[in-house]
């Protein structure tokens, strides 16, 4: 089973291996929007009816550490998965916790990140309503969480098309000194987002726009980027020693930055769009950063003053070595 | 986090650090049905329409080894979730996978295990809409399935009231011989019970009876059970040696039965109800074990001739040790 170092998944993308689980389950999956892929989830019960599903986890070891407290993991596993249901414009209904842990794990410990858990849920109105226990041997401690959640208009990936504009909110880069652990899930964001019929597609950025940008676009195109107009992060900043280049290389390639990425339609009034934007959510900023272009190959990321692919760029992967 | 030995998980049974968990998320949990602590979690999207979500996890040393294929390891996680859906009368619909697993898994492994996913999922029409990726060190895999589904009554637990008939499927004990990973969840029989409505109270059995049966039981009362009654099954004798006494704790604790065990309220007609069950499911067995009583104390299982406590049941407990 771990044994076969020519063909085990540290050789694939995780992109790669989603590709994988999609073939192999065939018919099974479902159609898009139904399939996977998304970050969420989208069944309809009744017709009319969206529902949406995300699945996070969190693993002691590779989410956090025992530098940051039980109830800021319990507070991290609730946000990260409230920010895939933004991803989609979608609110927050009802969630499971799966727990799977060392019998070892402390109560006091347990209970504290309940508590995060809580507060958070309690934040954005969401109802925790079931959940598992596991057994799990060695020092070890996962929880995966689901949340179901609604949308009038779930916002997906692989739709933005020619000329769509490209937006990111708040900055991006250096997420490691604290925002990892004590974001804001742009729920009310995503859900105005949902409502505006022009806003093509969507994602929450997990893993760096390097590796979410080509997620946005549909076939054939590609991102276009304005690399000066990056909002490049105070941490990105200060842990790139104010180089420019390093910095802008944190932006586009560190993980958990859970700022929304999104797409306009070239038919939106851009002005009144982000006037709009900045009436309703005057405290978080709102970048134009590209647009998509068809003529520049396909899945592409693309300096817009040289017209060549950006290759120096790569997202966080969870499995490539 | 993981050296407190006087205070760990290990001090504690399963149901008592799930009654933590409820206590330390106060009412952020919700209401019954709506809150944890059944085999599915219960909400209701829009009026009148009652939805399912299970959580199950399948970890690889715990609930498998490398004695079983990984097809049969894809089996056994679909296979467990929809228990739990059968459990509260439901039709299973879509479902979502997270895959906690070391970089160093085979593809090819995973290949299979995606393919008995398939073959479970086709067989009972469920949909896979999705799922998380995520890596860990060391040789470790987990992966955990929500399923979400339907029903018109979920059935509950903590529902069986005086004088309630209690019933059994199939046969208990001595599934590590073969049934852990092959059994047939009972989601016709779950659905049909769930339209029967003197159906009380159901759970399917995952620890033994000797733990599921408490949790059919309104408050002040007990379950008086005929111990000749017991479907002991035949791996359950072989694992004994024949030797009854040993069968009989066999069938009452070990784990992974997967059978329904469910509560008829006494006002329904048994002999009629259990005309139908044979003429509907004619090759699952049925037998009623025993009785709910009010008046020998509370969340007992009483041996019915002797009129006494049974003390020497203990179910499958995952923490305590």
């Amino acid at each position: 089973m771990f044994d076969h170092p020519s063909d085990d998944l540290s050789c694939y993308t995780e992109s790669e291996i989603i590709n994988k689980i999609k073939a192999w389950l065939g018919t099974t999956t479902g159609l898009s929007p139904m399939g996977i892929g998304d970050d969420c989830a989208v069944f309809t019960p009744v017709p009319k009816q969206e529902y949406l599903v995300s699945t996070d986890a969190l693993v002691y070891g590779t989410h956090f550490d025992s530098s940051i407290s039980a109830q800021k993991a319990g507070n991290k596993l609730t946000l990260r998965n409230l920010s895939d249901i933004a991803a989609m414009g979608g609110q927050p209904k009802h969630a499971t916790i799966s727990i799977i842990s060392s019998s070892k794990l402390s109560i006091k410990w347990l209970s504290s990140f309940f508590a995060g858990i809580k507060e958070t849920s309690d934040q954005y109105g969401l109802k925790i309503v079931g959940g598992d226990l596991c057994r799990l041997e060695g020092p070890q401690f996962h929880a995966v969480m689901n949340i179901i959640g609604s949308s009038p208009r779930p916002i997906l990936r692989n739709r933005a098309i020619a000329k769509d504009r490209i937006y990111v909110t708040g900055t991006l880069g250096g997420s490691i000194l604290e925002k990892h652990y004590c974001f804001k899930p742009h729920l009310s964001a995503g859900q105005w987002l949902s409502s505006e019929s022009l806003v093509s597609s969507m994602v929450d950025i997990t893993d760096g726009i390097a590796k979410e940008l080509p997620f946005l676009l549909s076939d054939n195109t590609s991102a276009s980027i304005n690399l000066d107009n990056i909002p490049i992060s105070d941490a990105a900043w200060h842990l790139s020693n104010q180089n420019k280049q390093i910095a802008l290389k944190k932006a586009f390639c560190d993980g958990e930055d859970y700022e929304l990425l999104f797409t306009l339609n070239s038919n939106a009034d851009h002005q009144k769009f982000e006037t709009q934007w900045s009436s309703r959510f005057p405290n978080v900023k709102l970048t134009q950063i590209g647009t998509i272009v068809s003529n520049q190959g396909a899945d592409l990321i693309i300096d817009q003053s040289t017209q060549k692919p950006i290759d120096w760029i790569l997202g966080f992967d969870h499995f490539k070595t």
